[in-house]
């Protein structure tokens, strides 16, 4: 071993003496350290309450779950109201918060399209052809999500400006959580998609 | 090399011997293996079917591809009308999928836009200022996606819930696959986009 | 050492001597640098002009340049749109694109919801819950993304369609850039989202 000839010849490597090897392999350690990109995680930024939008949500999520990925999703502004609870109609706390819950009734068992609404007629469409396919709704979804363990975030901000309170919402939600918390998981996610 | 001063302090791994050195290398391989993110390879969710989603969509895909990167596009919701042939004005299994190919005129080259559509007189007005300035319409952008090796894959549960078969749809197209086959492919991305 | 066992069996690399154990972290090395995945890196898409999509944009961009992190928004399509200065009524170089921005008013400060707009009241509603809750209106989030070194990168392709130019345009902005611009970035990026 003492006579082979160094093959090592990246970053001026070759001729490298035991220190340096160990040098190397530190660096490379520690880079490993700093990367810490796991593949097996995804997040998912669900901004969307639409039933167009909170579907792939909520398939992506529980796919990836079923595979055994570690998956959290970010529920932010329109996405936020589809974990409010089926029998809300109404939620705030002023009246331009309750207004909105008013003109936008919360919860994915009452999502819209963001095309094709036909006032509530293209939902109920979608939603007796996805029957008809074997697909759950997503409302079913969101419910299999958190038992599959999917850590659902309520974003902190989009509750105080949306007047929403965890009491509207559906169980098995975490702690509500800012954008700095969503950033912080994303850094190490294989996978990260705004919907 | 034997009186070497031990450098490496990482995870205790100071004063390592000969076994103790392969075994952390060993396992700087395994996790690399696990990660096996590919730098060249991009991968879009194309959820949108409007001119203002779909050309983004090709145009980030056109341009990778030409650039030498493995590119996959995943094709579902509204997505998936834009591989629709143009001469197909109808698709559909039945006459809630027929309804919504009606309203909503499947292929690229009949996409509206999201806002300031103006019964359609937004999107020619798109196209001929695209084409003032050079820029290709997405039909084109989709059939030199097919030609660059960019892989078109249809969602096989938009295509069951929409009524859609492929003899409708435009030449080039993969196999359709589900939501595991994309989330698999985006662990391995450098580049994961839900447009 | 000499008569350590060798335990080092990946890659047939058990009883590997000490040229092929520098070969094995000459690749991995390589690798690593092929790769340059920096974990302190975002780079947003802002696709939408929309205040509920341009907020988004701006308070993850913040968020994550305040933490440290190095930060790019690309501006293309509608979010161009944001970066058009605020006493630009009108802008565009022919009867089209000025016909455009007549209907979809420029910057952030007039930007619209893409949905619950009511006239514009809903954005009003929208910023004045904001102002109760101390969120910064998404035109103050711009010029503070500035100040705290986030890159805004214009997208040249949509200036030419859009007929806008720098002098429309806020201060601070980057030179405009292409697609493939955005993507060599993106490759590189730990954090890539389309808004």
């Amino acid at each position: 071993m003492e006579d082979a000839t160094p093959t090592l010849d990246v970053h001026g490597a070759a001729d490298m003496d035991r220190p340096e090897l160990e040098a190397l392999i530190r660096e490379l350690i520690l880079e490993r350290e700093a990367e810490t990109r796991d593949p097996n995680t995804l997040t998912l930024i669900a901004w969307g309450g639409d039933l167009d939008r909170i579907w792939p949500t909520t398939i992506l999520a529980t796919t990836a779950a079923a595979s055994g990925m570690d998956v959290v999703v970010f529920f932010t502004f329109w996405g936020l109201f589809s974990l409010v609870r089926e029998d809300k109609r109404i939620t705030g706390t002023n009246w331009m918060t309750k207004g909105m819950a008013a003109m936008n009734r919360p919860s994915a068992s009452h999502a819209g399209l963001s095309k094709m609404n036909l006032s509530g007629m293209g939902p109920a469409m979608m939603r007796k052809l996805a029957a008809e396919n074997g697909i759950a709704p997503p409302e079913e979804l969101l419910a299999s999500a958190a038992d599959l363990g999917v850590k659902l975030w309520p974003c902190q901000m989009t509750m105080d400006l949306m007047g929403l309170q965890l009491s509207d919402m559906i169980d098995g939600l975490a702690e509500p959580v800012g954008a700095a918390t969503a950033i912080e998981r994303m850094k190490h996610s294989a996978i990260n998609l705004f919907i």
